[in-house]
């Protein structure tokens, strides 16, 4: 059946379905989604269950918009808001985008705007005609989200354009009389670094992760250049699973290279992947190196880029519905479930995860409706790669703190900016408000106020603990007065040259470089002071060569050559780590429902994915495999 | 390097190299081979180690052609050519090749032609300045290699061009940075039909196989169009193990849809091969079929087609060396070793083989100068599937001949036209020769007889024995005076008529077409008469049937559905097999010389490439599997 007519099909479908008193004028494709478009949207916002059912029995996912012809002109829309919601809501922005008969909200308290249930919502769109979508006026100022959202605007036409041309050819018709599932490795298999996989059926052909090994020269892309992928154009989609370079590093070079369809994340890791873009091109120039893609292509990605919220089963090919579950591992990190053809094999790609409740995230899931194949990361895979609990971590860390600040030292924690960063800023709010180490300032240097403020955007990507301390009680830990962002040279320098005892949390996290050299320099040589790692060290590193015990540290400058003289302390703090250690990776699998058949490891050394191969398959009796790159596997 | 300068730097090389008096006057690349065009062919005639060491230095095969301004008119060649051999050689043709300046010298005595240590020949050299080629004038005609080597003459032009771009090709930098080796099976694992795998390394990559799976629909043919193969354009190679139709029926579809470069095999495997597509192509028009490829994409395999005799190292792309050697399969059925790299890894892909010494052939070759990894055959790999011995195979068919004849009737024996027909035929011949069974007319019908003609013309190929007894005793079997090739439908009614006590040879081996049905239906309600199963007959097959016990069978004629009572008697020799049985599989890894370190089975039902991968694990402690279509493996 040719699209056209499996739409005509559709809208005679729904015409049947629908109450009286309520018609569509016409149906279309936008991405995953159904597109409805209504002269009476009221009829639609007074009853949440027509939508609702229509979706279960089409089996898909389906948007209403109303008619050009009903909307009220913007103006005069301001003015009926502003009548229906409360006071106290705070509205700070409006947005009116005729394309999809949108007006977005930005309030302080999106609550208020949306009322009981949505009540307020769907007052206003019978007064408008628009369709009201709220969004956070977010209380920490993101430039990375801010400038994003203004990009989206700006090229709403051709983004609906390519939503069209994605949602058309997902609903295209299966042809093949074969049934085969294959995985072929492209990359992080027995190693960390450039993870890459293709799933891919007789219809269909999809991408996940496109990671960049930043530590390797010789192994630093996936193998993209084999034929399972080339040319990029025959991909369906790639999908993201969480925002870490390792994970997402070269996804703008599949667009410089011919790639031309969706990529499929959670809100937060497109944001958070525009900002890691950005700053891996940064870096790479400021080396000297040549980065592989330019902005460009980073614009290119948000315009393909398709954002799933967890739970939400949403057709990307013919034969492939994802979902995306909570990971633990970073804001918006997601387990990927894949159901394909029709009830014929659903398997999970991990990504990386954490399988225990943290300050930030809760425990990775492990619950689906059906699961027959794993492949799931071994970063802690190794027989003896147990960690320190959590709680061991935080009072290992407020004790180190708490004696530097005794002896007027300065903390200095080299951090990523994303991820253990805003980990790390909780336990010190948590320990300074509770008066368990001085109230002195923490200072956040490189990407880590950036990254935090995406943080504070998304809110309900937090755990359950932290949404309730944020929207019920309304104290949000990442606003804490003690933390300061470095804006400017000026005030690293004024630091630097106080001297006075503080935190510093600095990028990068393994002092390859970045403002933490700059802090480390300054410090290193006062024995008062404290180096504390919170993070694993690569080998190569600076990072790794101080926790050797190195004591002349040899440190290019503007002047050539200067000897650094190891003199502060070095602490190494395990156990908090975003991954899940060797227990919790064998407790993910063995708790997991349903019970899988198989479970194929990777991202991890050699030795860590061969090792919880074996275990898991001497415990659960599954088969096991500790995958190589560059294998294909058949599921089915 | 560009390629010219490629050449040029070898033509300097070979300059400095050559003795005083001999020179060339260019260099270029024919498919494997470098060519070297001179002036004075006589002095490398008279020298065989010039061209010898030559191809040691540069680690290439070296081919000598006389430049054509040396070379004597043809006429007067033939003159000199007839002043020269002597008289007993018996020369029935001669073919003048001004392209490649060869004469080919087609006699009956060809080694009197060549004289000794080549003398001869050397001797005509001089005289002519052509170089003389001398192949046998086969003792039975084939039209198919008839027809072959004309086919070859009239297209020596385009074939030459062919050549010519393979060579280059063949000869192109290597480029890529990455090293690895990788196989992924197309088809044949877990089954038996449409062999086809891919070997590939970031240089290039070449087809082991491209087999049909005549007996079934939905498996018929390999996955062809999965992306590590499309388009066909981009293979460096196909390499046929042997020229049965589940390793090769479907290589004219390479070509029909793009493929346009060379196939290697063994020069007999080339002949059957053509004989056997063309059969393919008529059998499916008769019934009524559309055959996936037309005799015109047959004749562009022949163009393509390079052979090699066994043990000849080829380059056959940048990275990869082949060497054929005896599987003791069929005849021209080769075991195919790879070698990647410089040093890199060696492969063995086994093709069909029969690790035990038959009537026809050696047993199939397992030692090499190194092998790491090894893709076996499991047909008879299951842990029960030991066969009886080819004595007692033998002992049991001279039984079943006798008391059939002794009660003057007709033994029936359904055949594969290539392989087990000559086999048999053997036998018979030498049971006739001592007197152990009466000296019957033996009838061949089908392609039997034509088969049975191209073995007579590859006489290299078969065994020691058979080879002494043609060449040093000139008694050559299958002139036997007690076959009879049946060449006409007259004949065919004659046999049937006369119902006459005899030995009848016809195909079809599992009875689903072929002139073995006129025969069964003549003779299947006389309960003198004995139908002998040598071969192995598939699920769904009438043969399969006959064997499970049917006595009434329902057969299409002209005239609609006939009932045939069979009466016949029914005898099942089993040992005839051209298949290592389990025993033999065992111990041709265990004595494999290097022992290898992997071992990948396929080309058996799922249970034998299991129970065989199972067993070679257990007793020889190697990395084994059984390969799964659509999966690919990493070597290195
Ligand atoms: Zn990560
Ligand atoms: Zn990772
Ligand atoms: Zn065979
Ligand atoms: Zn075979
Ligand atoms: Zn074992």
């Amino acid at each position: 059946m040719a699209i056209d007519e499996v739409l005509a099909d559709l809208k005679q479908k729904i015409d049947e379905k629908l109450p009286k008193g309520t018609t569509i004028s016409s149906v279309e494709f936008e991405g995953p989604q159904l597109v409805m478009y209504t002269e009476n949207p009221w009829s639609f916002a007074d009853n949440g269950n027509i939508v609702r059912n229509l979706a279960k029995t089409l089996r898909t996912r389906i948007v209403v918009r109303p008619d050009p012809k009903v909307l009220v002109p913007p103006e005069e829309s301001v003015n009926k808001i502003v009548e229906t919601v409360p006071v106290d809501s705070a509205i700070a922005n409006y947005h009116f985008d005729p394309d999809v008969g949108e007006v977005i909200i930005e309030a302080e308290k999106p609550g208020l705007v949306i009322g009981k249930h949505g009540e307020t919502l769907r007052e206003i769109t019978k007064k408008i005609g628009w369709t009201p979508k709220v969004v956070r006026a977010p209380p920490i100022s993101s430039r990375t989200v801010k400038n994003i959202r203004e990009f989206m605007k700006t090229n709403h036409k051709e983004r609906k354009e390519i939503l069209k041309t994605v949602g058309r050819k997902i609903h295209r018709e299966c042809t093949s009389k074969d049934q085969w599932v294959r995985v072929t490795s492209l990359g992080g298999c027995k190693e960390v670094g450039r993870s890459c996989f293709l799933l891919s059926t007789p219809e269909s052909c999809v991408m996940i992760d496109c990671g960049v090994n930043v530590g390797s020269e010789e192994h630093m892309t996936p193998y993209l250049y084999v034929p399972e992928v080339s040319p990029f154009s025959k991909l369906d989609a790639v999908v993201i699973t969480h925002a870490h370079l390792d994970h997402q590093g070269l996804l703008p070079l599949l667009y410089r290279y011919g790639f031309e369809g969706p990529v499929y994340c959670t809100p937060p890791t497109r944001d958070l992947m525009a900002l890691l873009q950005l700053d891996y091109i940064d870096v790479a120039s400021k080396e000297g190196g040549r980065p592989p893609y330019s902005s460009a292509d980073v614009r290119e990605v948000l315009k393909h880029s398709i954002v799933l919220d967890y739970e939400e089963v949403t057709d990307i090919a013919p034969d492939i519905k994802l979902t995306f579950h909570n990971a633990g591992h970073i804001l918006g990190s997601a387990i990927s479930h894949f159901h394909i053809g029709d009830g014929l094999h659903n398997v999970v790609f991990t990504g990386d995860f954490k399988y225990e409740k943290t300050r930030l995230f809760d425990p990775a899931v492990n619950k689906f409706p059906r699961v027959e194949s794993v492949v799931m990361e071994s970063t802690y895979g190794g027989v003896n790669a147990l960690q320190p609990s959590l709680q061991d971590a935080e009072g290992h860390m407020q004790q180190v703190i708490k004696n530097t600040l005794q002896n007027k030292g300065i903390v200095l924690i080299p951090a990523f900016a994303v991820g253990r960063s805003q980990e790390v800023m909780i336990v010190l709010e948590d320990a300074i408000r509770k008066g368990l180490i001085d109230n002195v300032p923490v200072y956040l240097d490189g990407m880590i106020w950036e990254a935090t403020a995406i943080h504070a955007t998304y809110p309900e990507y937090l755990n359950n603990d932290l949404r309730k301390l944020i929207f019920q009680k309304g104290e949000n830990p990442f606003l804490s007065e003690c933390f300061r962002p470095v804006d400017s040279n000026e005030l690293r320098q004024e630091i630097i040259s106080k001297r006075e005892p503080c935190v510093i949390l600095a990028t990068s996290g393994m002092m390859n470089a970045g403002p933490v050299m700059e802090y480390f320099k300054a410090f290193a040589e006062d024995e008062r002071n404290t180096l504390v790692f919170v993070g694993y060290q690569a080998d190569g590193t600076l990072g790794r060569r101080i926790q050797k015990g190195w004591k002349e540290i040899p440190l290019k400058t503007g002047k050539g050559t200067e000897m650094i003289h190891m003199n502060m302390n070095v602490e190494i703090i395990d156990g908090f780590s975003g991954h899940s250690d060797r227990r919790q990776l064998m407790e993910y699998i063995r708790k997991m429902k349903p019970r899988p058949e198989r479970v194929f490891t990777e991202h991890g050394d050699e030795r860590s994915c061969i090792d919880l191969a074996t275990s898991i398959h001497k415990k659960n009796k599954m088969e096991t495999r500790a995958l190589t790159n560059l294998e294909t596997i058949r599921l089915v």
